[in-house]
């Protein structure tokens, strides 16, 4: 099959994928599945791992590469283990990024994402740069009639990140209150469609980039700000004393320390982008009476619940197509913000 | 000042309210404000009292009559008592109903409606079916910039009771759920709206009249059925299994347990409609965990949270005007669902 | 290997279980585990399948007898299937009753006993009153230090039950409040022992039993009733209007209607016994704002957490026990109610 | 009347409280209550009054002294407003410190800590270290039979704010978690109480006093730890990966950075002390899910439900007295740490 291979890492990000022919993965386990991918996005920890972050944590025997990158996917099953019964072949699905044990305490009580014993297919094991990949049963959702994995595939990371902080936020929230977004990028455009549907309040939407601000507007943002200097005082002023909801998926750049100063007394602030490091006096936490948190990738149900908002016609990814072959292209247009919403590469 | 009384009880209802001139009332205690009446929804509750069902609950003692019903009040401060802070003559203004104490327990837990010290004006004290009412500090929520008396009225009592169900609701629901709203009418067709706005489930309005289907389908309904005899195989089939929440705003003649049939193992049904005697094996409620219960008018912090839905423009209540001069037609026309949505009077 | 299998129905329980030796269950399947039993507790439901009540359900072909009832069960890793990688052969464990798929979307919320693609040991598949029995991995909990699975067996049934509805119950509950068990047996003196530790509220413990009053006074119950005619009003004026949360482990013989007459205005029932029917006026449900729900076995992750609170000395069960030669004499005491707490047969 | 009253401000505390003979203050609002005080709390707060600590927020003009601090305040009803009709005089009370407004927005949500239009009997106003003091009925509390002013003071503002962050901590809490408490003096040795009573899961005391370690074990703490230079280590080894909820009741001194380190995935810090800054990285917050989050003084419905606890025997104030002419003594033990607990001034 066709895959793209990461031969290198590159802190200067001068290499490129190798676009190849190599043998399919095959069935070893009764509860895995070989999908036949449909799209799988592209994301900002492939440019990590290209960048070599990731190396110390999954290759650190040093024998990884070449490997194939992708853990955004969505296709249809090709092949599945003697204990599969749940999908079949031909069913189109999209693939939890993480393969969650199913028997821990963890996994137990939900929280798929606290397992110690999963694997990520893309970070560290082959991923969906290619034209099948492996996962199993348990990653799997089917997809709702008349949904394509093209339509979805980023949903698989970068839409249940910001769906399960939207998710968070949506319960402290109450019509009349305020919600902040901070970055209306792949995943703050998805938070700010959930926050739309499942709470009654109001939404700011801040973000830098011209495009973002009018894709904010158009996904129906009650104000929009380019977060100048101000913005504080701003927000404030807007919002009768601060937000009570603030989701920051930048973290860094000084953004870090920006939200919490913005919330309102009882207020909380959900971190989702990360980079920079919070200073914040006691004090302030104890006399205004808030909190600061930060948030992981989403759990399975919250996939499940994201596709169901999708297939409602309710939340839609914005991206952008490239075929495999021109995946390093993506990249590269990536990096320089050449598209806005997420990037996805269709074998 | 004007006002519309009732001289007379009958149970057949062939009464009319007498248009008089009365004295109009005055500020008596500190905490007192009177209110010029801009709009006075006209509720089930008022055809109730004229046909005598309340006369044993507000009337012990046989001497109310004459006196002036209305308890869905907005309109303007006309004076205030001494305490009287957070208003001044002028103020556009919703009043709660329930002059509730601020002191009790359930006061301070926000439980407004459990207090046993409060007053319902309207409901055994004169109310807004006139030009001039009197109420507390304490039930007033002045109006956002731009909203009208005459917009919102109703929202004071059958908003606010739709609201609250619809509030239980959302917190129980998750994208993909199924939630039945079992009548669109004055309570129904606000429930449906809030419920679009404040959880991404999907929505059943059930109602047997077409202008409520229809309205239903305005309103944004999923899908809107006409409640025959299969409803509930209907529902289970199109549901895979049954809703997880159910609105029931009828509660009687046989919806009272049609409405936990439709349940799925898990759900809950609020009624808010009231009539009939549920019937309900223990082991159906083991068996499938499901629950019942029952739901109230709303609390003060409830109306403030449907007024800023409202300043939105995320719900609004559709009603039918009448002057004050013609509010026996408007009762009339009530009883025989002349109108859909709500009556209002302006005197 | 020993067991006591069961060869006929008799709505009369005039049969015994026999005695004999049978083939030990053996690993077919990569995630099964044979354990070595410890105890399994005899529970209300064996009574029931020997009567022919289960039949229908669990017996459809009529092919099922002979077949060894015991769905309560704890014991020791004999062995296990290849996929398993949590359990070795001798750790001691007590297997929650319900071996779910761990798939579906009910098992991925942790709604393992919503699932539909399951299997109860015990219930229709052969179970542990014998000496070895077969479960899955999934259905595990390892036994904390100094923990023997003679102490707990009956945990993994009455235990969970009486655990999820007191948990159920302590969400609802604040410091002052009241919170009625009816019913202090197998499940109910469970159920108070938990609400001692997790709420602060006081307990009102209703039985008719002397023993099992005496029981409740010893577990440290506020407040101990006999539960007779005057039962509601006494309730009323010892809680100053009625209780906040009552569970009711009857469900029949007229308690079914006793508990929500003592709620107080926004109180719930919380039933887990059954066998009557509900009727309750919707006027009652709505005006006082009560809710009724029902209460099924308790999931995998609450049996781990009241394997905690045993471990931590905070809930034990009281039981008396039986060999399994003797096990028909067991189920005459338990028929006679000769015992309190929970029977236990060890093989 | 006698007072102890403040002349002048000094950082350095060598100033004393002049007892002295002052008018005792009189009714002039329909909604004032006089209570003969029983006793008083000494706080942590007075001694930052005499420091001078709070006179740019409370004594702006320079015009407050002198005046009488104290706002732990319990005691008998003198005399009453026109207007209150829930208390009388005799009436044994606790008096919550403050008087919130209860008609603004926050007070309406039962947050009256965040009401902006309240006043501090005791900070910014005369106090409870006399014979006398004012404040108004929303703020009185009648004790339960028995119970004394003299047993219960410093439950007026300790004992909540221990109480609101033991409640948070109880809600995030299930059996076989852990919680940590940093600090266990007149605050902490409330919230263990509090927790030991509300939650399954076990704690772990942190105090530098052995006699604090001593109180902390006899009141139940599971684990008791003198904070030494290994507690993250030795925490995260005790608990398998880290505390699920830590509540500081320090927060300053290098304290304030060390919490957070303690926690499990998914955990909360619940900060009560304060005075450091917290310096944590976004990705610690994100990578880990933790949440960090400040805690105020407890609302009226918590001192209510504290006073439940306390009246059931469940929380006890550990606590030395002092009279009146001797609070010069107390201020000295206090700032030398010569009693546990909390210091009373009784008049
Ligand atoms: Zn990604
Ligand atoms: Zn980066
Ligand atoms: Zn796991
Ligand atoms: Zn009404
Ligand atoms: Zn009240
Ligand atoms: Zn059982
Ligand atoms: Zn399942
Ligand atoms: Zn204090
Ligand atoms: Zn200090
Ligand atoms: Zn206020």
């Amino acid at each position: 099959m066709k895959a793209a291979r990461l031969y290198e890492y590159d802190p200067d990000m001068n290499v490129e994928l190798k676009i190849e022919n190599v043998p399919p993965p095959t069935i070893t386990a009764p509860d895995e599945v070989i999908v036949k991918v449909g799209a799988a996005g592209l994301c900002r920890t492939d440019l990590h791992i290209i960048e070599g972050v990731w190396k110390d944590i999954m290759d650190t025997e040093g024998n990884l590469l070449p490997y194939v990158m992708g853990h955004e996917n969505a296709g249809w099953i090709e092949d599945v283990g003697s204990a599969v019964t749940s999908v079949k072949p031909g069913d189109a699905v999209i693939c939890h990024p993480f393969r969650s044990c199913g028997i821990c305490l963890d996994c137990r009580y939900g929280h798929d994402m606290y397992c110690d014993h999963g694997q990520f297919p893309g970070l560290g094991i082959d991923g969906g740069f290619a034209e099948y990949f492996k996962t199993n049963e348990s990653s799997l959702i089917k997809l709702n009639t008349g949904i394509t994995p093209l339509e979805v595939a980023p949903m698989a990371d970068a839409g249940i990140t910001a769906y399960r902080a939207a998710k968070k936020a949506a319960k402290l929230l109450n019509p009349g209150g305020y919600v902040m977004i901070l970055g209306v990028g792949g995943l703050g455009h998805i938070a700010l469609q959930v926050l739309k549907e499942t709470c009654g309040a109001r939404i700011i939407a801040v973000d830098r980039e011209p495009a973002a601000q009018v894709l904010a507007k158009e996904l129906g943002a009650d104000i929009v700000l380019d977060g100048g200097p101000n913005l504080i005082e701003e927000i404030k002023e807007l919002t009768g004393g601060g937000v009570h909801v603030a989701i920051d998926f930048v973290g860094e750049h000084g953004t870090e320390n920006t939200c919490w100063k913005l919330l309102r007394q009882g207020g909380e602030l959900i971190m989702v982008g990360y980079g920079g490091t919070i200073e914040v006096p006691t004090l302030e936490l104890v006399a205004n009476e808030i909190k600061i948190g930060g948030s992981l990738v989403g759990d399975f149900v919250e996939l499940v619940e994201l596709m169901e908002l999708n297939a409602d016609g309710k939340v839609k990814m914005h991206q952008t197509e490239y075929s495999l072959a021109n995946i390093n292209q993506a990249i590269s247009d990536f990096k320089d913000r050449k598209f806005t919403g997420r990037g996805v590469i269709v074998p």
